[in-house]
């Protein structure tokens, strides 16, 4: 029995994980929040299949307004149950060459300062929460270690904030070690969100099925960590990216 | 005979780094160009001691406007031997806990955008120097894999926006590898640079020192890496920091 709140999800890495959470029986799954800053026909189809327990909630994260609102009405539906997990998902990436870049604040601020703002405003729900996990959807092209083999993927600016993201994890796991909470980041894999992405290397839903299995089994032992997800099979993939469930290099 | 560009001359390690500059003969550092938003006594007493080799140049790294009238101006002046060195040392830091961080977009506005509009500003004049080196000043703080050892500094946005110069320098450290260009980060150590530094490991002076020494020796081998200075004696120091004068982790 636990509730989710994901920013992002009416596409994409987004959307799957709260049709994911919501396919779960409510015996594990209890309230999905799902976050965005409008709502499509995909979300309102899910919430209405799965009525009070799938429930919309407008965030945009770059406005600190919506997301205290959206404290409130998340704060009026699980009382004094809290929140279980957050999960920030919601992220932009520009592709384009250094030279060109020049969306780097916009992106920070979205990619960096949203997750900061959310993780505020929703702390005292979380700290109420029996699970207190905060998961950062990262990426492992954010690793700077690993730049040599991320050479040609021509997104400067995400790389850039999801570096800073993966330092702002490790600040919040110190921060709130004490309190019993788990807070990482998590690579979800290069995978097919839209037809430009058709030669990726996995399915949005196995991508999404490795993150919430993760989320599901992290206990406090990966708290402060950038986790890569686990694909049976893709553990010695010769190519740019190994899903063995191990830990990334900053 | 190299021309070197130092942004946030007016004080700390910038104010060092120029004064440095201009202790060396003339046959090693041609001309200085000390930027800084606004001029003060001690600038002002560097640029007449060393008439025409100590130029001021006013720079706010978060004006495009005054950098591009800086590239006019410094243009005027190395001509057709372009500019060999720029060190971006501007940067910010704000002092307090994550809950009360409230600057982020400011501080990564200055410590990371801040080098990006300088050096696509200056690459121009970067490409007909001699040198070709791009120097970031960063910090061991800035290392994600060291925050165990830095969790009591008390500087969140600082840390953050580290990580995310330390990953921009790496993406232009492989954009302008083929042109022959040194781009690298450099921690200057934890320096006494006022009294609030007072207990700090190192004075401003030996700091910048490593950082000098480091810039004039160092080639192409270095190009993306995150470097700590040498301090002879350090090497082993039990506290926070070792000035080995080796990579520091990202």
């Amino acid at each position: 029995m636990a509730s989710y709140l994901v920013t992002g999800s009416s596409r994409g890495i987004g959307h799957e994980l709260v049709r994911q959470l919501a396919a779960q029986p409510a015996s594990e799954v209890s309230t999905i929040f799902a976050t965005s800053r409008s709502v499509n026909a995909p979300l309102q189809e899910l919430a209405g299949q799965h009525p009070g327990r799938f429930i919309l909630v407008p965030i945009d994260v770059t406005d600190r307004d919506s997301i205290n609102k959206a404290v409130e009405r998340v704060e009026s539906i699980v009382g004094d149950k809290g929140l279980d997990v957050l999960i920030n998902n919601a992220g932009v990436v520009e592709w384009g060459w250094l030279k060109d870049m020049s969306d780097l604040n916009d992106t920070f601020n979205v990619n960096v300062t949203g997750p900061h703002i959310m993780v505020q405003a929703f702390l005292p729900l979380l700290r109420k929460g029996s699970m207190k996990k905060i998961v950062n959807i990262s990426s492992s092209v954010g690793s700077i270690a690993k730049q040599p083999v991320y050479r040609q993927v021509p997104a400067p600016s995400y790389k850039i904030t999801k570096a800073a993201l993966n330092m702002m994890t490790v600040l919040y796991a110190q921060e709130l070690a004490d309190e019993g909470f788990t807070v990482f980041c998590v690579s979800p894999g290069w995978l097919r969100t839209n037809d430009a992405n058709a030669h990726a290397d996995l399915s949005v839903g196995t991508g999404v099925e490795g993150v919430l299995g993760m989320v599901r089994n992290a206990g406090v032992e990966v708290n402060g960590k950038f986790l890569n997800i686990h694909v049976p099979g893709w553990e010695n993939n010769p190519g740019f990216n190994q899903y063995d469930g191990k830990e990334l290099p900053w």
